[in-house]
């Protein structure tokens, strides 16, 4: 597809439509919007608009549909999969200023938010009223509500919760034409029609521009327990997952860190207060919730008898906030830790729950195949890992080369165990050569199809998830 | 869009593909699988083939994409919306002969089953296994579990457990030119794409023909407590189902039913054994489940406090299966004994939660305006109301058209409460005149385009859901 560039005459028609104020074009603005979490990548934008109405973007999509001009949505840049960059130039349209919660519907139990509220902020002021959004992706302190509907995050609450996409009622979208729909009611059933809802979700900006959320809540549990457990063996926490599920229980997380991972962690924290034995190689954190806490110490004491099973070594129980606090610093400070520590490539692999040991393992052999050390951490409950390929001290071309054979290796393993390549990033700019690995050629000829149909020239985030 | 008839030299084809024992046309076939359970509506298809492989299916769908033949999928017929009605002749492709169950996974709890599994029989193989599939509409005992993906239905347990759509992780499906693909992959997470899945659920089977169907199933909870509760004010009841939530109690189950409704169970099943005092106008019945059955006596004691300020009558407690069981059996017969009752035209109305008292008035009001009597029930948790509207002594040509203006009516109040005119039942072929009232024309025309990418010449349940 071929784009024309953002001339000065239509730098002055986007001025027209926001004001001067929201239009930006420095080097420096050109280079904060032209990368997100993902890697090291940078693709400058020719301009950068920040509209602050639903009418404006609707003017925007028109100027650019007419003009051939290619636009990427952009949220709070804290995706890792490259969904936000403005790979093929032209506008990068920020939603920062749509950053309102517009109803929290106590009635009800949902919530009509601007895409660009801060995922953390809505939670704790839906909390406020009592109530509950569970999907909590580690950078939930700073992604923005609209970003995590267009990527379906998830987050360590899912396996019990559900990720974003059960969440999402209804949405206000801006058609790549300029036209505004909504895809679905504001209703907890719906059977009327296709569910255009779904097909947004987790669309990552590709077939229309969110611009307002509905979101059902739930009741706020009132108590959770939280668990620390070591393992000297990585597979035998990895196993001891399932069994969980198999003895009836459903934890509110179940997640998985590898050794190495704690550690560069706990450096990054400077936090030394978790003194882990030396012969410890991975931790579970299993969490459970619910409005009865002595019902709680029962689904504990339960967990505690399977996990004795997997000979496990003594159990941390976290019933003082302080000591959840410190867990789950820990947890969701292990994206930006390794990435202090090195240059990372990153894979949001996912597998069927009972076959994550497998996964594992499979994991270190390719990556030491490969010259590369790989560190794991993830939703072990969803059979959700995060792998981080570290470069090290490995020479840039080489890197590059091992790295891309790695992941190739890693996802034709996922797939031959039934699982996928993202369970919770997207796929983005990275990714999309991967997709011939899940999907078949009639397969992905439906996606571009359903491409096509919402977005004909191609103007909408283009180059992202399939070519 | 025209189509050719089915010529005896096609015939000789689906018999070359499927057998002759496979491939019926008997006017007493035809009539018994021109009509659903859909009002009293037939229409005649030329030819019923029963196809036993998905290999055989694909060369159905070749063999009619090639010659313009059209296509009307069928489960088990137990639809409410004539999703299942040959509306434009053609071939009815009864799936009734793909009813294995193939995989009970319990190590992933996951289910892998062909499509003509009775619903029933699904839940109690893996109930069998300590594994719980939830969703439970009316018909479970005789709906194909194909059918329920295709409508995305609903039922009881949807309050706390979610629809269809919650469980479905992945779909084989035939498209309408033969092609074979998969929507997913056999994972809790995936955001790895397009939602072909979400896309395929609840799409009537428009899109594609489900021959594969693999299915989320969580532990079975050990324990439930089911709670008759009568009211004087039917508003009163519809009022309290919000306020049950707000104390912070999510119920398994919270039905209403208006007292008319159950009279008339009662009198179909010859049940005298519920003795409900005169001035009991409607119903709830919640129900509390999980695996202490000591909290579960405790979140009784609070929804008690909570619907004692509504005004309710004695609650019976059901703790035991016998009392469980007649309670369940006249929620599940209000639609055949209402059926039986009056020739009777429905509507699956679903609003948010607080919005049920005004739409049951409004529904009321409508009905009584157009000297109609209409029958209320449903699932008040999820603000979904099954309306049915009887014929009772009316004559023919008043009721049809003093039904479809009461229709209009109670679907405009629906959308100004922001909801949508199908919960759970679909849109089929009698809704779809009325898709115009909650979809602008942008919206129906994404849908028309939709369809037109996966049924480009429209064979496939043509006249469905959308014109």
């Amino acid at each position: 597809m071929s784009y024309q560039p953002v001339s000065p005459l239509i730098v002055q028609s986007l001025i027209d439509i926001v004001g001067s104020s929201q239009v930006h074009s420095s080097l420096s603005k050109c280079t904060a919007y032209g990368q997100d979490k993902t890697e090291d990548l940078l693709f400058l934008p020719e301009v950068i608009v920040l509209p602050k109405t639903v009418v404006q973007i609707q003017q925007i999509m028109r100027l650019c549909s007419q003009n051939q001009i290619p636009v990427t949505p952009r949220g709070a840049g804290t995706g890792l999969a490259g969904g936000a960059l403005p790979v093929c130039g032209g506008i990068v349209l920020s939603m920062e200023c749509l950053n309102q919660i517009l109803e929290i519907d106590e009635a009800n139990l949902q919530v009509t938010t601007e895409p660009a509220v801060i995922t953390e902020v809505l939670q704790e002021k839906v909390q406020e009223k009592g109530l509950y959004y569970p999907p909590d992706p580690a950078s939930r302190g700073s992604s923005f509500i609209g970003g995590n509907v267009a990527t379906n995050s998830g987050g360590p609450r899912a396996v019990k919760y559900g990720v974003v996409k059960d969440y999402v009622l209804n949405l206000e979208v801006v058609l790549p034409n300029g036209d505004l729909i909504w895809t679905g009611a504001n209703t907890l059933k719906n059977s009327t029609g296709y569910n255009l809802t779904q097909l947004m979700v987790g669309s990552e900006g590709t077939l229309g521009i969110i611009t307002k959320i509905v979101l059902k809540l739930i009741p706020l549990p009132s108590h959770s327990l939280l668990m620390l457990v070591p393992f000297r063996s990585p597979t035998k926490a990895c196993a001891a997952v399932s069994a969980i599920f198999q003895a009836g229980i459903t934890p509110s997380c179940l997640e998985f860190m590898e050794r190495a991972a704690i550690d560069i962690a706990a450096n990054y924290l400077q936090n030394n207060t978790l003194p882990i034995k030396e012969e410890v190689q991975a931790h579970l954190i299993v969490e459970v919730d619910g409005n009865h806490l002595d019902s709680l110490y029962l689904d504990c004491e339960k967990i505690n008898s399977v996990l004795e099973q997997f000979d496990c070594g003594t159990i941390l129980l976290a019933d003082d906030q302080t000591t959840k606090n410190t867990l789950w610093q820990l947890r969701r400070n292990l994206n930006p830790a390794i990435k202090q520590y090195s240059a990372v490539k990153k894979a949001d692999t996912v597998v069927p729950r009972a076959a994550l040991a497998e996964l594992l393992k499979g994991i270190h052999q390719i990556s030491t195949q490969h010259g590369i050390r790989a560190i794991n951490y993830g939703h072990a409950g969803d059979g959700n890992l995060h792998v981080s390929l570290l470069q090290e001290q490995l020479p840039n071309p080489i890197w590059e080369q091992q790295a891309s054979s790695t992941l190739q290796a890693i996802f034709k393993l996922v797939k031959s165990l039934n699982g996928t390549i993202s369970g919770e990033h997207g796929i983005g700019w990275i990714q999309k050569k991967y997709m011939p690995l899940v999907f078949n050629p009639v397969e992905l000829q439906l996606m571009r199809a359903i491409k096509k149909t919402f977005d004909p020239t191609s103007i909408l985030n283009p180059s992202k998830i399939i070519d």
